[in-house]
């Protein structure tokens, strides 16, 4: 790493839109000790503009407000804001009026949110899995510097890392999955506590539906400028459950030549992306295989991998469709805030976007 | 109802095996308003024996312990005690050493273990669902009085009263289930508070062979003394989760003929059982059907039709085996102490053993 | 009793104002099975107003809504409704602008609300303790019928009928109180999951000043038409715990003539009420002790006496106040619908409000 | 520093008595990472003896078992280990039998069992409060190099933090604690996860007595060779919640002249040790004073100075005593584990035991 790779003085200006929710703090958090990317604007509602970010957000995460940025005065969440690139934390509603004018208007902007996730013309990342997608980028009716990316659906995201070393090996035929979500999922106020507690809820919105349609379309094929979506059937049951962090996924897969556990542990363990190496975001390994016969566990391995790693166990024979395991992956790092930035760095180091490069 | 059959005088004297644990705090309380039954033994390990039961037990209900019953002394568990029927909430291992001793001296025992429940001799019984299996009491090598009946473990019985309805009106050719279980069902100590805390654990020793096993026996057919087990696939993945009372199971079907969700719903809500009619742990009601689009819930629905009912929900296409929905049962009610009862008042409404014989 | 008091033809017709809520549910779900009261009128806030109680209310009760209840239609909240008697569930802001006004058009309201709990001219009440301060309904300047009775606040009900008995058999010179206090108290949505969870919170905004004068209130004598205020000094930290019901509290207390632990538990042992005897809501025995080391607990102790009962345990010395125990009280049925129906029938059986009365 | 203090091959070696439980894992995590000391003996009980420490221990801690220390072979609790200096997790009564044979045998045991804590001839310690005890050490009856300190109780460490400059300061005449105890605190397994969910428990054994008495030998003076306890009375109240890490205490104190709350304020932020000046588990400021109206709280600000400071909070006017606040400690670092490393630091670094010497 050279030096104007670590000079704070050097490092690309970056903004979050919709700052002051959960997602929004996170993307702050980990802006803060980020090598490439400085935070230097925030947005939030009509409520917060103009109020020093410290007191329009509610803080609700572990780590201290980094006071340079508690500093910072929350502004307007709309074009022309100053970095030219900014993450998206905005909620659907919003999203959907403000994303793609700020892209008009020459942002890069990486999205958390759920609205644009499906257009066609907008890529549906997850960095170590279909970097190829990135070229919609050049298809985007977007000026020199402008365009949209998005991250995965929180439950998505840990799916798809497990599911493309088996798609890629084995091919998937069909793809079974029930949720365990934890509350961070769901934000501030989120759940009252008195439905969480003592309790499980069966029903997140629209959370089905997006669970049994992005894998298809990250797993999908770049053909003629367009996705075409991998095809196999996806059935997603979604709970919520009395957990802070950590998305718990009971699977079951019928895979192609039907093959043994034993094949799919080491499809899994042998996972590596050549496309995220050096990402400062990118954990080493992305899918870590547990042999303990009760793991994992969200409190015990949600921050694997600096909560970027998914950590899959309990591989084994399923009567009906072949095989099962347990995934677990952290939902508001890899599942949101870590993922965008994990999108964001595979497309400055790749000097996808004018203005902005930076090298792993 | 006639006079003898309110009259406490008139009640049949049971004992419980193993009273001082979880399932036997639940078969105290029960039995302590039970208008059939009452309650004069119970037994512990060598810890308890001779002591008061009021000390011996760690009482962990809310319902406070029944004055007379805190006051009996707590008996070993073996042949020769004053009732003629028993229940047993023994574990595992003990059940193995004791019930078969008793019910060749002429003990009912109608047992929550484990042990025998795949005894090819020993009826494994969901009453609403399969009375027919209690023939097999009439094969068993005891004494006239004596016998050895079984309930299932508390994830089966509310998957298996869900399944049979179906099975009986369109015939079923796999099922999916993942569970996410309270914690009373492992008892006390049973799952730590701090593993129990902020946490999913996804193993729970023994219990998906259970699942996967146990309703093919139940809903099996009875030909020539034996049971033949129904046949179709299981798949079971089972998670404790962070709830006192109430296991959720998500469940998935491939049914013959590919019903849709109208009729699914249409056979739940009709299944009633001529078998209980009358009987007085039997719910009016067994399979409750709710269209609230975020239930059930344990908090709010375990404790329907006092335990005893199941609530489905979400009942909807699965686009690989076809339907899938959401149960709830109480799984020390329904799913243990409360199904044993009810086992036994069907055996005793039926005279099927001299010596114990109520009219419902 | 007589036919005519429980005949449901010949029931009060009563209303609850701010029906849709956590207390108004509470309300809704004894009135229900009220033995003098017959709800016929529900109201709620301008998003609730003319729809089905049923819809416009986002139950949270196990006990599932009352079905003749769930088809009222939601009023306004405004003097002129049928029911000469109101609950009111109203929020502090609301209570302000609806309780007086209503009780001028010459209804007897029976509040929860902390609006005018310290209104020179309004009674504060625990029947048990202070039935005399009911005189300061003669005082109010409302025509023949209306009238403005209060509840106090949920962490106050249960310190004040533990104290009063204390006060009267020695004096209390100085109360110092710690509260564990449950979630329901909060409401819904009330405190989010997220902050709930594996956590405590240690303010609960405006509380502390309630515990620390209300009791002095209830405690007060009355003289000349106004109530003196008992006068000792209380010290109260309240603190927010993952408790679904029930608030625990942490008592200490300076009492003239420095009695002993078994002193202080015979005055609370012997505590009874005739001012209360014979009312529907009213428990047997107001003050439960118990010796066990390990007591009170909410999830154990919260719903005894029907959850109208206080519970108190570890009566033992303080080696700075002199006295100290651990209360317990279910803050949603004795703290909040509960008080307020006891509060209720404590008017009607004495026939203090023209055209409201009842025997007991 | 200098080079010898950062080599790993100059590290001090050190055992862990008891590194099988909830405290000993905490002390495995910390000393993987420390400068000084290098952790190269593991104790266990008869059951753990001559097992790999990875598979004897029940590993319950979200950071992964070191793997060069799952790796060692458990050794009994006994004199003759070999490392000099061995830190106990033992749980009370076989830190009875082992704790001074082994001092004897020339270990210098720095212990978190409370066996010890109360005898005279050794130091219970807070090393920013009263390292002057360390002199006791020189009056123990052991060979040179050999001796025995300990470590206060997890809730008085946090309380005499606090309490240590305001002692300083105007001198407390009486301090009274409510405390919400995290579930750590109990080990593995501990409280039954029925017990904790949903509950409150009242009741720690032996945990009162601990609060009302060590804060006093900390505090004390040391005279002829014997501490002198401080002598104002202490009142506790012990809670156990639902809380994974971080004791939350209600404190009301009485101090002499009476300072307001902006005094108590200044004295607590203003608080530095020379003492642990250096050390390199002292935190940088021990005590932070927050202003926020409803933190500390457990799950945001447990984790601060590495778990090492402890958090006030709500510094008020008390009407009885004076003063009154909330504080937060983390039981098993600052509690236990931490807080006996930093113990160890300090007798290191100032070479009181021969053979053992560090600079800071």
């Amino acid at each position: 790493m050279n030096d104007s790779a670590t000079s704070p003085a050097r490092r690309i200006p970056v903004g979050v839109l919709g700052a002051t929710g959960s997602v929004g703090q996170r993307f702050v958090t980990l802006l803060a000790e980020h090598p490439w990317f400085e935070l230097v604007c925030v947005t939030g509602s009509e409520r917060s503009i103009g109020r020093r970010y410290g007191e329009a957000a509610r803080w609700a995460l572990p780590q201290p407000i980094p006071p340079a940025i508690a500093d910072l005065t929350v502004e307007a969440s709309e074009p022309g804001l100053a970095p030219q690139l900014l993450f998206s934390a905005l909620n659907r509603d919003v999203a959907q009026t403000v994303e793609r004018p700020c892209a008009e208007a020459g942002h890069l902007v990486v999205s958390n949110a759920a609205t644009h996730r499906m257009d066609p013309d907008v890529p549906l990342l997850v960095p170590e899995v279909n970097a190829d997608h990135l070229a919609l980028l050049e298809g985007q009716a977007v000026p020199a510097g402008g365009g949209l990316a998005t991250n995965p659906n929180c439950s998505t995201i840990g799916l798809t890392l497990a599911l493309a070393p088996l798609h890629r090996a084995f091919g998937i035929e069909a793809a079974s999955v029930v949720t365990l979500q934890a509350l961070s999922g769901a934000g501030i106020p989120g759940v009252p506590s008195l439905v969480a507690l003592d309790n499980v809820v069966p029903f997140i919105g629209g959370e089905e539906d997006k669970v049994e349609t992005e894998p298809q379309r990250i797993l999908g094929t770049l053909a003629s400028g367009r996705v075409v979506a991998a095809g196999f059937p996806i059935s997603a049951q979604c709970n919520r459950v009395a957990v802070t962090d950590g998305h718990t996924e009971c699977v079951s897969l019928r895979l192609q030549g039907d093959p043994d556990p034993a094949e799919v542990r080491r499809a899994l363990m042998d996972f590596r992306s050549a496309d995220t190496a050096g990402l400062p975001s990118a954990p080493e390994v992305p899918i870590l295989v547990t042999e303990e016969p009760d793991r994992p566990q969200p409190r015990l391995d949600r921050d694997r991998g600096a909560g970027m790693a998914i950590t899959v166990g309990r591989i084994r024979r399923c009567p009906i469709l072949g095989i099962k395991f347990v995934l677990l992956s952290h939902n508001t790092l890899r599942g949101a805030a870590g993922g965008a930035l994990l999108v964001a760095e595979q497309i400055v180091s790749r000097g996808l976007v004018p203005g902005l490069r930076r090298s792993p």
